[in-house]
């Protein structure tokens, strides 16, 4: 059983090669009536396209898209949307020399053994270039989402060791995209900008940290005992291309402490019932508790670097390798907008998921 | 849309209730001609069961399932396998106090919020007693493996601060249940023992960690693009009671890397291609290359302590807390069949799905 | 993949064999707060139960129910309602003659080459036994309908060439129940009756159909365009041991008339836009319209008779059976709440489905 | 949850509508290695493509399909599948006038009320065109089954009360395609064509059946107890547009028989255990038997039609209403590769499915 489909309610079923005709996706299950903001949907996309700054590939895509199905006069119909973006700027030869060669972390050697069979343009479908077809979906998600006053937003809190601490309520969310890299703290991120031209021009390639923030979820998404909303999440983002970890709330530095310490507190409030604290990051029992939802995923460092490497081919000789193509010396700035996608396509299937809880 | 099923081939269905009749699963999509051994999953349950030692809850479960469809001669048929556990150490009334209060960090809040109706007797469905039912499922999930030569092993890496510190290749296996902490570090252990026996003498809690390791996997398991072994694994682990975190191979401290460190190159062996290091955990691009699988799980402390905490009834009237019922002060010395438990649900299911992979 | 889970939302999982240890059913999706009125689940067991009446098999089982999870103080809690009976009147002796032969047209044959092992006594997952459990989720799926004032009735229609012909409309529902044929027609079903005897005492069976009525259905159940309403009724009837035939509204006969005869006309009444006629069947482009859904099945006859028939056993060496264990000679009477039961779980899934068509 | 995804391991999901930018299928779950015959999806396309003869619609549309995705070297990658076909000669303005009114037993209404929107433009989604992307699914579907021998031809075995009466095993499926009503008897399928014209002239519809005959399935295909094979048949044809019936083997027809005369008995033959006869139509237990599957469907005469007929609009009033575009006076004729499809796509389905049946 294939696994190109995302969601249960809100179901994506996404589709393309890095340097094939092009990526698009499937989009069935949102409601009827849903205005359909083109413009959101192109944002988004620009967030996430190759060759938008200094730090990023040098392809150059407009990801210009067309909506194939699903929408008439700018609503959602309850039909499935269909979005397509063709590919413009393949450049298919810079992969034929990779034809029988495994590049080292790359999914070369294990699609060719699953399917005895590889489109090495570009990785083909192992390419991050699939992730256009989330952003779409997402972006969709997204739109539902700001219906029901929920707000998504993503940003870069690490790379390598360059972190930004800070509270996640304090955090301004406003000034994500005040700069290339996406990291809120301007002077945190002129520090990772910085590092990250230093790792370019070394060849080299550099890991980092994502920090999502969810505001506005009602209480009551998440279905036990499977389907958490935590799991849920942590399986969305650890299916997008080079992430290497996750955590929710105070994650793994919460195995550092008591429960006394770590335990938050319930209150009353004008808002009605509140914790005093979030370190469960918005979810108990997997289920959303009105508090604000966060939690942080890690990328690993690219794979494919210009330093030459050793490798071997289909027949296991030997072979040293150097990068080819174009690609980013740091994932985590184009990451933002799929990380944001994904975070809305969960929350948006377990909104549509909640409506049948209680008899009415 | 519930979630109590999980997997897509190799699938259980879980149903119960901590202080209700019992806990049950139903496995469906086993092969047909399995030898369902049952001293093995007598076994993992033993691990897995309240009372096993000075460090656990004193609750007394003696864990007596009787399978009630699917088997027939003492093998699978390939009918659903359905087996069930009375619960026999109830203590309801124990939680007649709780019935209009939320305990801090428990699910009492959101379940109440969700269904407008609450089993409060134990927490219900939201207690980890369900776990049982995982242990039931996975339990058959690794006679299965077994079949395949694929072995799953769980330890105890951390507790609070005090950590085991190995190379993944280095720790020995057989001696992860000498002692009743579940870490293979006889010192460490004892650390751990000490410290966790301090915790609970102070009324309180702590977190910990937990490591897998999965070994003789086949190379090709795992379903591009979204459901990538590693992200299905994540989605499990962070499915059970108490998980804040998950990693694969390097995990988080891959994003302190440079790609050129973090690579493992592939290299030519007497056993086919294999890679020289192994940082990505056994799975690239979301598929398995044969490489030993390992991943890290983090647990927060226990929600229920001892000490009086401060929380507020259903009308938002504030109420301190002091725990009754029984309780574990560290839950990760029980969490380890439960870790392996639905680690083998992951892989026997993937096991399956790969089966389609290629014409035949 | 296995098949034992039937509905997306409002979503069945069943488990048991014949003479095993007895029958069951996991129920997800089940809204919270729902009254489980035992008496109407027992009452529908009563009318599918063995030994009911001279024209029934005379296997003796009181079918007496037990709830494992999922109800709280008589309300259902949003977590999984299991349901389990235990077989009581079993006598494997009587197929131990049976282990290495096939009856003609059972299941023996085909579950023995899909399988390589084969549950023999009394067909083992394959037996009608199995639909116990289709009656207790299905039970449970109506008490949900009720709560929404949608109500399903089923009798039979025909039994061999006897035939009760009426406008759908017109049957007087609550004459069921007030005959052993359950044909809500006296006179027809006293014909029916005296024919099942002479059919029984013949040592032969004889097929029937049942034909099912369901009123206050709301507009818009049905998803285009694999799931439409009647696709998924037609799926779950035919999943019906021994069913051959399913036709929606006028069905077959509709392809002999002209689309100037057959089209319903739409026109407006009181309660808003209806159809003059109904031949739709009360489900129009796969969604139901507010009209009747009405529909008719073909159950072929028992195969088991007690007449002397030719067969080969496992080595393909011709043997002579004749039949043993307890049969029915006609199975329509006892399929009525069967058949209920199934439509019941479609159309509570439907109506979960339905409830995301907008946004609100 | 929305319905535009059919099967589970061989998977189809669809999109597009009549009058938009055109219809496309993402085929998920196709194994590697398949070879993608371009000349054998154009050839279904043409078989049910509108304008083919003077007894179908003067809708003009060449078909032409391009493959997006999934394939490379013409082979199938594993990746998913997607092939576009975009609409071409499109009278959107036809349907104007269609905007507020509700045309009989189309799905309009149905539509209308469920979405609260509606593409009126030919029907939208709702249109027979949206049965384009099964032939696409399910002619890849027919590659994958002629790898393994499998072969399905649909043919029409009546319009109306014209009926070609015939065994199953002594129809010659070459001559299916030798008319263009695709009856393989040239007598009936002449006075078919008469009727079929006759009808044309009066501005009227007529109904009709196909039978479809499935050749060279293994035994073992079909899952217990939902799943049955002819389930999950009679759920994909009655989701196609215009189905009001369905039956398996002697169907509704072995509802008059008994068991002593409908049973087909076992018997060895030098290709292993057959059965003498064939009533059961190639499926025991919901398992394919080794023998030829067969079915029977019926399809009610087509909505549109030239006369006037009687209607309301969106607020109840009376209207008259003429057909306008272009529309079949008999479905059956295009229907049968859209028949043929479905079957391959259920067949394919459950041969991926079948293969985890026992332990290997």
């Amino acid at each position: 059983m294939a696994g190109n489909t995302f969601g249960k309610l809100f179901r994506i079923t996404t589709f393309g090669e890095s340097h094939g005709v092009g990526i698009g996706v499937v989009i069935d299950g949102c409601p009827a009536g849903l205005t359909i903001d083109e413009s959101f949907i192109q944002k988004q996309l620009s967030r996430r396209k190759p060759g938008q700054s200094a730090i990023t590939t040098s392809r150059s895509e407009d990801e210009q898209f067309e909506i194939l199905s699903g929408v008439f006069e700018r609503k959602s119909t309850g039909a499935p949307i269909s979005i397509f973006i063709r590919n413009k700027d393949t450049k298919p030869e810079d992969y034929l020399h990779l034809k029988d060669v495994y590049r080292p972390n790359h999914a070369d050697f294990t699609y060719e053994e699953k399917y005895g069979i590889r489109d090495y343009r570009g990785s083909g479908r192992a390419s991050a270039r699939e992730t256009v077809a989330r952003v779409l979906g997402g972006s969709v998600a997204q739109l539902l989402l700001s219906h029901h006053q929920i707000t998504i937003h993503a940003f870069v809190s690490s790379v390598g060791k360059i972190t930004m601490e800070q509270n996640i309520e304090s955090v301004d969310l406003s000034l994500i995209d005040t700069n290339i890299v996406r990291c809120p703290d301007a002077i945190i991120a002129k520090q990772m900008e910085d590092y990250i031209l230093s790792i370019k021009e070394a060849g080299d390639s550099i890991g980092g940290c994502i920090t999502c923030v969810i505001k506005g979820v009602p209480i009551g998404l998440g279905e036990p005992v499977f389907d958490k909303l935590h799991a849920d999440l942590a399986k969305a983002m650890m299916s997008i291309n080079a992430v290497k970890g996750f955590e929710i709330g105070d994650g793994f530095s919460s195995t550092l402490r008591r429960g006394s310490e770590h335990n938050d507190l319930f209150i009353s409030s004008d808002k009605g019932i509140k914790t005093a604290t979030n370190n469960s990051g918005g979810i108990q029992g997997g289920i959303s508790n009105g508090e604000t939802i966060y939690f942080r995923i890690a990328f690993k460092p690219v794979s494919t670097i210009m330093q030459e490497q050793q490798s071997v081919d289909k027949n296991g000789n030997a072979v040293a390798l150097a990068g080819k193509g174009r690609h980013d010396p740091c994932v985590v700035p184009r990451a933002v907008p799929i990380v944001e996608s994904m975070a809305a396509l969960v929350i948006a299937d377990h909104l549509l998921r909640n409506n049948n809880s209680k008899i009415n």
